[in-house]
Parts: structure tokens; C-alpha cells; sequence
């Protein structure tokens, strides 16, 4: 699959163009020729490898080391479990903020591990040979899968590190990346959450914005602190508009990569489906948050999530929308199409690929309401009994066989989730399966036979109140004990939610299988078949779509047009915090659910800081959920922002870039130092982050 | 046409129900007890004739009393051609302001005239008389107008007040109204044009917003300050979210009262029609400004012209998109239909009405091309070239034979435009003749007759020079020369752009005659039958649409959501109009044209600024262009802010009003009278302002 430099030489004038500063590419394959033609700055493979190694992965999403004693930013919104882990009663450090005064007073996160990408290799060579010439869609993504399995347990074994397969390009390339793991992580700061994520939920994916969206840890080893082979020190040269910026970082997942058919899909049914759908999810949870303050309370996380998708989902219709978005799909698809016509071995294997997943696209569609009413989503209490109901099975099983969450490369946190000691919300979590229920019944129909199973004449919302009331699974040790307590005892168990697993376990089995099978093995298979045919025809011009792994982007600090019909400035200031704050009634008022309150020690530091100090920014790096966290870096490679959002108008770049509108939202390194010595007594930090 | 009071109580029941906060009411149509209901406010005669007493109306738009020594205010932006006539090379107060530090310092504004509505009468039942049955729709429409203009003449005569006849309802009622003429007008302060206008062509239509749009002048009377019946003081009370605001003033045009064939006509056709050509026009603009620095200064109004038009139009259209504003229109209308048809003697006026303006319509559709590119709009020496091919013949004319802007009601107005001094500014005149000759060219084809006329075989850029180069008509002397010369000596005449106006003109006169003949006469008849049904099913329960004569409104200052995907602060303040200022780099980065920058005394300012002071405020009146300038009041009467724009989210409110999206934004008595007292060395106005 490698291609000698000539060829690619050759293929690549044939590449379709990509657009200014678009795409998250592998560190193995900058395009620093195309970064240095735009903006002068060349990017080098000490500067890359720099990046590389002082950039960490959180468990959901990004940070950085940025002092040579290990100090770490990353988001509050991902470092926020960990700071309310170490919390109490007596200390609630997320509402309040914290600051270690000294070292001695960095906080412990149990159970928080960082991973830091050491090295990387190639096995794509290695995972084709398991495919065999003749075998079905379904048997070739087994094979690969095993022998990706096979390949990451062999390369642990031998170098003790962390190892994780990598499917890039769809399948074009299998990569294993071995991980440093860090396992002492402690918190040093953190600014009060109502500073972190001011404007809350309305201004979720907006921007203008003032987010002091950050945290500080510190990674120990031996006890004590952890010194890095590489850390991004916070800058001293001011950022202005225009100035190149590059971000590394974890996007979690793009589909740029789907076809035609798939984004037409995703256009006219899946995102209109989701969007109702998580409408009357939000109607249920809306209802149940008015039973009393209580529930109001547990709901609210809940409630913000739904609203966090429906804007996701809404930005990316709006980026399908577009009439040159699909049009700019199926320019490329055509030419590539086109060139794989033109070539005989391509054809015969990529040729029908298209018209393949556009067969598997009508079966999706038609499968997609049984599927998403079968899954019975949201309720922890049952995903415990399912999980139950299957594990012990499941694991009997050559791994081949077994449902994807229970292969060998799953099963270890298939078996963390069943035994995280997370507290289950039991009113809510009985509202979610009530709903969930109820949602069965009203999309599919009294007659469905999941329906009549699930409710035997029920009301859906009996039936959850009857699982939920008699069960016991919100006990982690209880879950321990029948997991342990072997397949004939787990069988026999009356425990009320088992039983209800029991009875849905063959629909939803069924069905899974259903739309693994004839959906989703198909986009693998013959996705990765379009992929490998891209890449012979195109090479390594072209990035992978996002897969949780380490990817650099870059583009300018940048304005653009909004939605409401302006231009947004390149940079917020502490002004317009406590303007906005100001504008809506200030604390008293508490709009908005509070979402633009502010805590009195910001209100009475407003007289000490320096109020032009830029807050946040917008740039044109590509970036999307994962990115959180992210290190944002100038051409030194010095630390200028931590990213933290991506505004509305370029969620479409989930499946089309647009360089006018894909702008990612960081928090300003200056705001960050000059709250750590003004506000949060933390002069000591901000020392340690500039390097003095 | 009036009803009982009995019959006005059955019929209301049967009427559709508006939205919260709709309309724009006429003085003696005040719906109280909807606004008491709703805000617990009680809005009796005396309050209402006080602000009625206190309003006036601007040439461009609307102001008010806010003194008992006659100081009035309107908004920067309808004062703005006030402030540069009396600016001159050594002092240009547009971009310097101005403050009066004594009242012999207030500078009078030769030719400014302040309208104030002193009474108003209903005219209906004797313009009615004047149509006789059987007459054609085009008769019928200029027999009321002759009608309008005898009543109008007379009352004049009889009562030495300035009366104009008003059409509401779209020939529902006639009206006379007198006003009272202000002529001695004196600036008394004003910001800078940077200030009043912060943000410039970006923000316009938007919000959040810091623009300090005010201008405040003096009314006199035999040179003493006048001391008006009414006026506004500046409130003590501090305005906050969810209070009522009243407004009063001149929206200019509203199209609500239109068929729904009309308004899709607007969705489908008309607006995408003129947005392609204000693109086009902004283009040729955006051409011309490049070939000089001049020529870019120049240039800038007009295009910052179009670019208000594109935005304001493209709200509309925003509007007209949503399913819910046509789906709105399309049930009221049935319903009126409806009950037009039960009703024997209604059904045999209007009851066809609606079928002959979608008839008239379809030919709108058919002429909206050559009607369009046969206009030679833009340039200002083509117009007056064509006045004066026209106006002496016409004049000779019976009035009723007349084409309309000669008609005895319009020919005044038609010569003080003729012989307005404002300088021509050739260069810019010659390429928007260019443009439109070419655009007749591009749009009909080279073999349409007006083209070939035109043209001759040229270049519509060599006409355009040709005729521009040898024309004298930009000398007002010379204008008015020709016209006081006679009609043989102004036909003989040999300046090149009368030649080219001679030639045209009569393709002209035949289009703009089919155009009143088969559509505008048709809506005007249709549309007052129309309208004359709808009073007889529902009384006065509806509100005419607008006819910059005077409205009040009502609503809630009050946040709404953005199209960026936020929720707007229902206040900004001076912190946010630093922290634009500073996000967009100040004034050394001078950001989008300087939209952006301050004068430097504004920067210098700041540490005395009490800077949580509120700025600009959104809230919930109906508003359109015309209420520029329009004082906002509270519950009191008293002054709170000067509206100055409405929101792009709104601009369907031309069409349908949606109380979700319509948000005018006004400038904060509070920022005001900051402003005056610590930047504008004005606080002696301050203390007028609130009566100290």
C-alpha cells in the first residue's frame, strides 16, 4: 500500500483540492509545506515531536504539559469529574474553585489516567493478509479486527506499554499507537465552574464567549512531580488577529469520509430523526425535572446534555444545508469515481462500493426507528442487567463471535462500566426507562412484538416502576458479586431489571446483529475499500477522518460572520464578561437559570484586574468534540490558549469542512494568568506556567 | 363605514387573534385594555395625547421633546444631514461632534422642518363618494386621490395648518392630518459619527450593540426656545428586563395587509429578484470604488446603502421562509374569505379581490424584469434630465391625466427635488448610469427596443460617458434655468443627458403606465376592497399597516434568541462597547473599514465612565424604518431610550409579525446622559434633559 515517492508525486497533482487550513492530520504527515506557503512558518520535525509529546490524552478529551514539573492544563468541562471526585460535602472545589497553595496541597484523583503518544507503527500490510480473497463483508471485518486484536497483544507483551489499534482513512490504514500511561494525577487549580462556563447553556457553541474555560493538574511520579520530555510553556508574545495557530489534540469523530448516499442520509433522515427524537427526550426529562428540586436538580446535567446534541446536530444540518456542501461531496466522489473507473484493479475491488453502501444507506433507513426504539437508551440501571444478562455468554465464546462490546479489545471496559461505583440517580434513571418505554411504544406501536414483551399490557411507565423499584443493581457490589457468581446463579436470579434484560436481551440481540450486519460491516467494509482506492489514487494528500487519536490542525485567529448577521471579533476581554454579566441583570437578576452569574470574589476582583486582557478567542483550526482540552500553540510552539468549543455556524464540519465558518473557541493563556494572580491566589502557578 | 358600538362588540369576536405586542396603532386606536391586561398599565387620553404632543416627525424619520425649553432628540443617523450642513472644512461635527456649551453656541439647520400631529380627521365617507358605480379600477383609483388632494387643498386653506391626506388600511379609511411646521431648528449637541454609529455596516440590523445614536437640537419660535404643549423628560427610574415600553413615531411601510399571493410572490420572486440585483448593483459599486482612493470615499454611502438594503431584505425573506409565517397569513385569509362569502353584500365588492390581485400579481411577476431595467435608477443627473423632459408638459395636463409624481399632491416635492442644491458627484453618477445601461443590456438582451435605443450600438459605458461628460445638468442654476425657460427652449435644448432622457422617456412612461395600470391600480382597489371587508367583519380590532404617519407600540424590553444560537442580554453596557473595541485590536488594528476604532477622547474617557451604565437595550416593540429616532417610554411617559434599529432575526415583521424574533434595539437614557455629562461637555443638556 506504500507508495514510492514518484508515485505519489504523480498521483497527488490528481488529488482534488482540499481547502485552506482544513483537515486533522496524523503527526507522520503534516503538510508543512502547504503551513509554510500560507504563512511562512516552517514547521519542523523537532517542533512536531515537541507538540507530540507534551500533549496528553484525558479520558474525554485533551490537555497539555506546561511547565518542565509537570504541570498540566486541560479544560475545567474535562478535568470536571476529577475535581468533583475530590470534593466533599465540606468542599465543593467545582462550584468554588480551588487553589493548592503549595505541592504538598495538590489533590490525588483516584483512578484518573493521562496517556501521552510515545510512538506509533504502521500493521496495515499485516491486517489485510487476515483477509482472505472470497470472504463476506461481515467475515472480512471480523478477520481485521482479530487481527488487530491479535497484533495489540503481542506488541503489549513485548514493550510493556499501552498499546491501541488504529483505524485510519476507514480502513486505508492500521496503525498501533503505544501510549505512556500516567496514573498519579493531582489537582493544582481550578476557577469556580460559573467562570469556567459562564453563559452556560445558551452559549453553549457561540461565540463571542467568556469561558475561563481551564484547570490545572499536575502529573507525579515516584511521588513526585513528573518531569516531562516536552511541555509548552505559556507565551510572552502577544497573540493578535491573523496569527498562526496550531492545535494538537484527540478529535473524537468525523464523517467526511462517508459517501454521497451516506450524508444525504445523514441530511434528510438521520439528523431530522435525532432531532425529534431528542426533542421528546427533552420533553420527558423536562417533565420529570418539575416533580420536585430534587429532581430538578439531577435532571439539569441531563437536560444540558440533550440541548448540548440538539445544537450539535442543528449546526451540523445547517452545514449539510448548504447547497455546496453536498455539491462539494459529490464533485469529489465523481472524480473519484471517475479514476477508479478508469483503472482495472481499483474498479474490481472499489467499483460496486458505492452503490453497496448506498443499498446498506436504504437499509439503515429502514432499520432506524426498531433500532434506536429497541435500545432502551438512558436508563443505568438496565444497561447494568444487560450487561449482566450477556457478559458470562458473551465471554464463553470465541471472540469472533461475541457481540463488538465483549471482543477481546472491549471486554476490559465493558467490565470497568458494570463496576464504576458511579451513584445511579434512581428517580431519573426510572424516568429514562419509563420514557424510553414509552418511546417504544408510541414509535413502533402497541402491536410490535418488542412492545407487547417489554410491556405485557403494562403501562411503559409501570413497567419501569416495577423493575426499578424491586432491583438492587445500584449496588456496584451487588453487580461484583452476580458477575462472580457464575452463569447458573446469574441465570437463576430474580432480580426484577434482570428479568426485564432477559426478556429484551433476544429482541435487541437480533437486531444489533441486524444492523451490524447489513448496515454497518458494509460501511467498514466497503468504505475501507473506497479508502485504500482513494488512497492509490490520491496518496497520503488527503487526512483520515477523526478517530479519538492524536491529529494537528491549524489555521489564523480569525473573525467571521455570524449567524445574527455580524462579524465576531477576534478576542473577548474581561469587558465583556462583566458586560454580559451587567446585561443581564447582573446576580440579582439570575437569568437564565443563573447562567450569567458570576461569584462575588470575580465581582470584587473587577477593580484589580487589568479589564482589556484578551479573554477568549476564535481561530480557524479544524476541530471537533475531542479537541476539548486541546494545547493551543503559536509558531514558537509556545502555549497561547486551551481550546474548549467550536461555534454553531461550523458544526457542519463534521461532514464537510468550510473555511468560512469552522472557527474552534479557545480561553486566552493572558486570562488565564491573570486570574490565576488577581482572583484565585495562584501567582505561583502563573509563574511556573511562564517559566520563571 | 362606522360601526355601533354594538355591532364593533359582535364582530370582534369573530376576529383573528393578533400576537402579543403586534401592531402598529394609530393615536385614536390604542389598544389599552389589551396592554392594562397583559402589563397591569393603564394608558388613559391624557397620558396618550402627551406623547402624541411631544413626537415628532423628522424628513427621514421620527424625534421628540424632551425639555420644556424645546430641546428635542432624535437619532444621530436621521440628524446626520442636519449635522454636516452646518459642519463646514474647518469644523466637520459629523465626525468631530458638536456641543452647544450656551444656548447662542446652538447652531440653526437652514431648511430642516419638524412635523408635529396636532389633530387628524376622518375623510372616508367623502373620498368613497367620489367613486361612482361602474368605474374602471384605474379610474376609481384616481378619482379618490383627486378626491384627497380637493379635501386637503381646502383644509389647508381653512385652518392654515400643513394637512396630508392619509391612506390606512389600504383604502379601509381616508384620513386628513394636520400638523404643526417647525422651521427654526438648531443643533444643540451631537457624539461623533464613530460613537453613534460604532460598529458600522457589520453590525447594523444586529444585537448586541453599542451605538450611541443620538443627536439632540432645539426647536425656536420668533429666535426664543419654544416652549412645546408636551415633552418627554429623561426618566429616574432605572429601566430593567421585562418592563413595558412604549414607543411613538413614523414606521414608514409595512406589507401585512397584503394577499397571501402576494406575499409568496415577495418569497419566490420578488426579494430573490432584488437581492441578485443589489448583488449585482454592490459589485459594480465594489468595481468603481477600486479605481480611486476618491472614487472608494465616494462610493462608501451607497455601497453601505445596499448592504442595509441586502440585510434588511434577507431578514425578510428569513421571515417569509419560516412555514409558520405564511401558514399564518394563508389561515387568516381563509377565514376572512370565509366570512366575506356568507355575507351577500360583501362577497359582491370583494369578494373577487383576491383572485384579481393574484391576477395582477402573475403580471408583476411578467413585467418585475423590464419594469426593473428600464428604471435608470442610481444615477442623479439621468433623473433630473428626465424631470425635466417630463414636468412642463405634465403640469400642462389635466392632474388627473398626470403621471403620478406630477400630480398636484407630488409636484411640489418633484421640483424642490429638481433644484436641490446637494452636489452631484460625477464620477460615481457616471458609473451607476454605466450599470444600469448595462444591466438593461445584460438582463433584456441587446435586441430588446429600449436597448437598442439606448445604446445605438455603443457600450452602456460609453453612453453613460458620453452623456455625463457633456451634460451641465449638474449646475442647480442651470436646472433651474431650463426649467423656468419655457417648453420650446428646454425641448430644443441639446444637453446629451436630456437627449438620452428624450430617447427614453417614452419606454419609460409606457412601462410605468402598464405597471400602475395592471398591478398597482389593482392592488390599491383590490386591496381597499379587501381591506374595506375585513373592518366590516372585525371593526378596528386590526391595525393599518404603515404609512409614516404616526403609531404607537408596545412591548417588553426583553432577550430573544440569536441566530448565532444564543440568548441576547436584554442590556449592554460601556464595558461591552471597550471590549468590542478592544477584541477587534482598537484603533491601531482598524479593523473592518474602522468599524471598530473610538475618537480618542472616548478612550481617554473610560477611567471616569461609570461603565456598567446600560447602553443599548433590545425589546419587544413593532417597529420598522421610519421609527428611527422614536422616543421609547415607560410606563410614566417618561423618556427611557431612543429606538435606532430593529434586529435581521425581525425584518419578516414587514410581512408577519413574530413576537419570538422582533426586537428593536434603542440607545439607554442612562448612556445618554453619561455620554453628555463625561465625555461631550454637556452636562448643562443633562440637567435639562431631566428637568433639573
Amino acid at each position: 500500500m506504500r507508495l514510492t515517492a514518484l508515485a505519489a508525486s504523480l498521483v497527488l497533482a490528481a488529488a482534488p483540492l482540499l481547502r485552506a487550513d482544513e483537515g486533522m492530520w496524523t503527526f507522520d504527515n503534516v503538510p508543512v509545506k502547504a503551513i509554510q506557503a500560507k504563512y511562512g512558518v516552517a514547521l519542523d520535525a523537532a517542533w512536531l515531536k515537541n507538540l507530540q509529546l507534551a500533549t496528553l490524552r484525558f479520558p474525554n478529551g485533551t490537555g497539555a504539559f506546561v511547565s518542565r514539573d509537570g504541570l498540566v492544563i486541560t479544560n475545567h468541562h474535562v478535568g470536571r469529574d476529577a475535581i468533583a471526585q475530590v470534593s466533599s460535602a465540606k468542599a465543593d472545589f467545582v462550584r468554588d474553585g480551588f487553589t493548592a497553595a503549595t505541592r504538598e496541597q495538590e489533590i490525588k484523583v483516584p483512578g484518573l489516567e493521562l496517556m501521552l503518544l510515545v510512538s506509533s507503527e504502521d500493521v496495515t500490510a499485516r491486517v489485510n493478509a487476515a483477509v482472505k480473497p472470497g470472504m463476506a463483508d461481515k467475515d472480512a471485518l471480523t478477520a481485521r479486527r482479530n487481527a488487530l486484536a491479535e497484533l495489540r497483544k503481542a506488541e503489549e507483551a513485548k514493550t510493556g506499554l499501552t498499546c491501541e489499534p488504529v483505524t485510519l482513512y476507514q480502513g486505508g490504514e492500521y496503525w498501533l499507537y503505544r501510549y505512556r500511561k500516567f496514573k498519579d494525577v493531582r489537582l493544582a487549580a481550578a476557577p469556580e465552574v460559573q467562570v469556567a462556563s459562564f453563559g452556560g447553556d445558551p452559549d453553549n457553541y457561540t461565540y463571542p464567549r467568556w469561558n475561563l474555560d481551564f484547570a490545572l493538574f499536575r502529573v507525579y511520579e515516584d511521588g513526585k512531580p513528573y518531569r516531562p520530555e516536552a511541555f509548552l510553556p505559556f507565551t510572552q508574545t502577544p497573540l493578535k488577529a491573523g496569527d498562526l495557530t496550531v492545535i494538537s489534540g484527540h478529535p473524537g469523530v468525523t464523517y467526511r469520509g462517508q459517501t454521497l448516499a451516506q450524508m444525504q442520509y445523514a441530511k434528510e433522515v438521520g439528523i431530522p430523526f435525532q432531532l425529534a427524537y431528542l426533542a421528546r427526550q427533552r420533553r420527558a426529562l423536562e417533565a420529570y425535572a418539575k416533580v420536585s428540586p430534587e429532581a430538578a436538580r439531577v435532571a439539569a446535567d441531563a437536560i444540558y446534555s440533550i440541548s448540548n446534541g440538539q445544537k450539535r446536530v442543528t449546526g451540523q444540518l445547517m452545514g449539510l444545508s448548504k447547497p455546496e456542501s453536498l455539491a462539494l461531496v459529490a464533485s469529489r466522489e465523481a472524480d473519484l469515481r471517475g479514476t477508479v473507473a478508469r483503472n482495472a484493479g481499483l474498479a474490481a475491488t472499489a467499483g460496486a462500493s458505492w452503490d453497496r453502501i448506498a443499498e446498506a444507506v436504504a437499509r439503515q433507513k429502514a432499520l432506524l426507528k426498531e433500532y434506536t426504539c429497541l435500545g432502551t437508551r438512558g436508563s443505568a440501571l438496565f444497561g447494568h442487567a444487560l450487561t449482566l444478562v450477556r457478559i458470562l455468554e458473551e465471554e464463553a465464546k470465541p471472540t469472533a463471535q461475541r457481540l463488538p462490546e465483549y471482543s477481546e479489545g472491549s471486554l476490559k471496559a465493558t467490565r470497568e462500566r458494570l463496576l464504576n461505583p458511579r451513584p445511579v440517580q434512581m428517580g431519573l434513571d426510572e424516568a429514562r426507562l419509563g420514557w424510553a418505554l414509552r418511546e417504544a411504544l408510541e414509535q413502533l406501536g402497541a402491536d410490535h412484538p418488542f412492545v407487547k414483551a417489554a410491556l405485557g399490557g403494562r403501562t411503559p411507565e409501570a413497567v419501569a416502576q416495577a423493575a426499578c423499584a424491586g432491583t438492587r443493581l445500584q449496588d456496584p457490589a451487588f453487580r461484583k458479586q452476580l458477575l462472580e457468581g457464575g452463569r447458573e446463579a446469574l441465570a437463576a436470579h430474580k432480580d426484577p431489571m434482570l428479568a426485564l434484560a432477559r426478556v429484551l436481551d433476544p429482541f435487541q440481540r437480533g437486531l444489533q446483529r441486524q444492523w451490524e450486519d447489513q448496515v454497518q460491516s458494509v460501511f467498514a467494509e466497503h468504505g475501507g475499500r473506497i479508502a485504500r482506492a482513494r488512497f492509490q489514487s490520491y496518496g497520503k494528500s488527503q487526512y483520515p477522518d477523526a478517530t479519538f487519536t492524536l491529529r494537528l490542525s491549524w489555521g489564523p485567529v480569525a473573525t467571521y460572520d455570524t449567524g445574527s448577521g455580524t462579524k465576531a471579533q477576534p478576542f473577548t476581554t474581561f469587558l465583556g464578561l462583566y458586560d454580559r454579566h451587567t446585561g443581564w441583570g447582573g446576580n440579582a437578576a439570575a437569568a437564565e437559570d443563573g447562567a450569567f452569574t458570576l461569584p462575588e470574589r470575580w465581582l470584587q476582583a473587577k477593580g484589580r484586574l487589568a479589564l482589556e486582557t484578551p479573554f477568549n478567542f476564535a481561530y480557524g483550526c479544524d476541530t471537533v468534540g475531542g479537541n476539548s482540552g486541546s494545547p493551543v500553540v503559536n509558531a514558537k510552539g509556545e502555549f497561547v490558549g486551551i481550546n474548549f468549543d467550536s461555534v454553531l455556524e461550523g458544526q457542519g464540519g463534521y461532514y464537510v469542512y468550510d473555511a468560512a465558518t469552522k472557527r474552534a473557541v479557545a480561553a486566552d493563556a493572558r486570562a488565564i494568568l491573570e486570574s490565576l494572580r488577581k482572583v484565585m491566589n495562584a501567582g505561583h502557578l502563573a509563574d511556573e506556567a511562564i517559566g520563571k
